[in-house]
């Protein structure tokens, strides 16, 4: 379970993480407000980039102290530059970084209570790992690759899968 | 490695099928030709919805048959409509449906070959499955999502899960 998650989310977010860097430098050459990006998004009543992030971070930190009963640190969703969205990956790159397969023992067997509004609902770890919440943080990556691409960031598949 | 990838993709194949017919509904009811939904894009230089549909589907089944040492079958890519994708999308499934825990027997130590051109490089089944496969399938699935809320249509991220 901790091979499923951790390096995967880890991999992820260094994605989004690079990703900050390369529209920071974007914005420049091109004489563009980076905070016209980050506030950027695919439809009007979707999230912007800055709240792709969030939730890629969310989905990550919440979701393996689901899995391992502990508490992921709080973050405020204040963000709202290139660079303090870069931050926020970061530190939860370095929180995913603390945890350790020993943590992860029977979490594919413990009930996870889904985090909808309105649902009240569980499903064993594994379930929860694989069925909501990989989906889920892809979901946010794939939508902040789209944004940025859609915004004439020079970004490609190889860059998403993070290199091999 | 049979419950990581095989009902997690059905899961992921089945949300793009239930889109077709309500993209197909959605044009219906706005008076928006179906071929323009399919054919719409992010970017003019990443692959329209038709492409994505199709990634997915070789993502899925492709990658299943590399796990298990398999033929999966082969599509044409000559989809043009919003039905002619659903019936992809329904033919991987029913493909899917077709394997079995048995044949993952050995998949996680299997070595996969990255499907790369001009990349010679080859991993573990298991990191196949999450570090490259997964990832690379829910990309598709989830700018499929995005190129149809762009253009309107009401799905939301309980559509894209899937329902639980």
């Amino acid at each position: 379970m901790y091979e499923l998650s951790v390096p995967v989310l880890i991999r992820g977010l260094g994605v989004l993480s690079h990703y900050m860097v390369r529209a920071a430098a974007f914005a420049e050459t091109r004489g563009i407000d980076p905070a016209e990006l980050a506030d950027a998004r695919l439809a009007a009543d979707m999230l912007p980039l800055t709240g792709q992030i969030q939730r890629a971070s969310d989905t990550a930190k919440n979701g393996v102290a689901r899995l391992t009963g502990t508490q992921a640190p709080s973050f405020a969703d204040t963000e709202t530059t290139l660079a303090e969205l870069k931050e926020r990956l970061d530190k939860t790159i370095a929180y995913l970084e603390t945890l350790t397969p020993e943590q992860f023992a029977g979490a594919d067997e413990r009930s996870i209570a889904l985090p909808f509004r309105n649902v009240s609902a569980a499903m064993p770890g594994r379930a929860y790992l694989t069925q909501f919440m990989l989906p889920n943080f892809f979901f946010h990556v794939a939508t902040a690759h789209g944004i940025l691409r859609q915004r004439g960031l020079d970004i490609g598949k190889t860059d998403y899968l993070g290199g091999f």
